[in-house]
């Protein structure tokens, strides 16, 4: 089977064999933004070559601008209610294939507004298997985090938090980004600027707050202008974990890219938590599940 | 005499008569910004006409990127020690004239970075006088909301928030905006969108949690596009609130424009405070107050 996870911004393939072990992947700029509505045209285009009956896609391709808007199923959600919510959908220029797009997870909370995901579910699903009776915390950084709860095989809460947004607008737009340098590598090592954010980030005054003391510090001497993007990413992350991340039991469950797993990982331990990390391949593994409670693979 | 507040994107200007009454204001845009740096130019331009012996100026005119660096003057603060802290400066154009600039105000708290303003103390000093004894509460709303605490006629603490900067980069430019009708008017009714937002900045998941509220509450369809502006502006304001107003004794005099003081006036009451208004021609006043001081003035 091909499996696909296919976002905004980015088109993953993966051609898995019976057992879900991924035989060839390709990556594609081929995210919804790109593909100027032509979804047919770009899957057949990037599935060239591989010939397997059956293809799960998961992501904002099932978003209300995506290929066909599939409505989101509710938690709690584990494989067999999210593969309950799976599309099928015609695909003609792939004829005797059967195409099928997975749905996003909601979580309705009592006096809250509602949370989603569209596409984080898959990584979630590959791993849900593996995790053992009991409660588990799972994080998956990014522009949007999304921090969930899995109980009995199954997704029961969820919370986004817009953390990699908010660094890039204050990091690009803000009047504290002339405060940075441009084009440089935030990752680079920072004398411990990423752990003092953290730090900050437990003092009273709130976020809003905190910001304006990259600008002060930066106008004291007291922040070089290198460490002030380390500085900013450890006050944002310290803030949406200590708003987020469960004290008891605080061990978190990390994916995602290296980088951001770094970064919150480090942050996790300051703040006393343990962590377990895992790759990004889960979406395929997810996507293989899925596949299997709908009865199309082996 | 003549009062300039003289910040990044502002130029006011306004002469007094002895007791300190406005006789006469102008405006222009000759903010730092449009100046390149003909600083001396432009002021000459702008008091065209005005024969005053005596021109004080406050606010970014005195930073690093202004006219000429005046250094802050610590917490505690009121006239004396800001008065004490003026610097005169020679205007070759201005032959015979005293010409000088106020400095900012800078608290160095305990184990946080420093905050500083410089401009909005002027308006601070036009107040101080008319507060009588014990602690009092001051909010400046803006682009990086001030809060004050003074005891005794001089200013105490001081604590920023980027509150409007945090509000016009979600407005404007992050993913949240393809959300809301753009160039609306934001202050336009709102049937109850803005309470609605200070009640869910007391909700947990913190701040970047409750930003994606806004846009899942569209998808959902219970937030409408219109309203969502107003919504985002509660959050924001509810945020700083309930981080920065203090709880007792619970009332804040708030000093600004209108739109801002009536937009966190409502979200004060909403939290049970009291609120005193006070206009924005404090700072013409705080600047006569300084030049009493300084000796240079009836």
């Amino acid at each position: 089977m091909i499996a696909i996870d296919w976002g905004t911004s980015s088109f993953r393939a993966y051609r898995l064999d019976a057992s879900g072990a991924v035989l060839e992947r390709r990556s594609a700029v081929a995210g919804l933004l790109a593909c100027g509505g032509r979804f047919e045209d770009v899957l057949v285009r990037e599935v060239a070559g591989w010939g397997d009956p059956v293809i799960v896609m998961a992501g904002m391709i099932g978003s209300r601008s995506g290929w066909r808007e599939v409505p989101y199923v509710a938690c709690p959600a584990g494989v067999d209610e999210v593969a309950a919510g799976v599309c099928e959908i015609d695909v003609a220029q792939l004829p005797g294939r059967r195409v099928l797009i997975a749905p996003g997870v909601v979580h309705h909370g009592a006096g809250r507004p509602p949370e989603v995901m569209r596409g984080e579910e898959t990584q979630l699903l590959g791993l849900i298997d593996g995790l053992g009776a009991g409660r588990h915390t799972l994080c998956l950084p990014g522009t949007h985090s999304k921090w969930v709860q899995v109980e009995g095989g199954r997704i029961v809460t969820l919370r986004t938090a817009m953390t990699g947004e908010l660094y890039a607008l204050l990091r690009k737009q803000s009047l504290l980004a002339a405060l940075m340098p441009a084009g440089a590598d935030d990752d680079a090592d920072d004398a411990g600027a990423f752990e003092r954010g953290v730090l900050a980030s437990a003092t009273d005054g709130g976020l809003a707050n905190h910001l304006f003391g990259v600008r002060t510090q930066g106008l004291f001497g007291t922040l070089a202008a290198a460490a002030a993007p380390s500085y900013l990413s450890g006050l944002l992350i310290g803030h949406e974990l200590r708003a987020l991340s469960p004290t008891a039991p605080a061990q978190v469950h990390l994916i995602g890219g290296l980088a951001l797993q770094q970064r919150y990982g480090r942050a996790l331990l300051q703040l006393g938590a343990s962590v377990q990390a895992h790759g990004e391949e889960l979406a395929a593994r997810g996507l293989h599940r899925l596949a299997l409670a709908h009865g199309l693979a082996a």
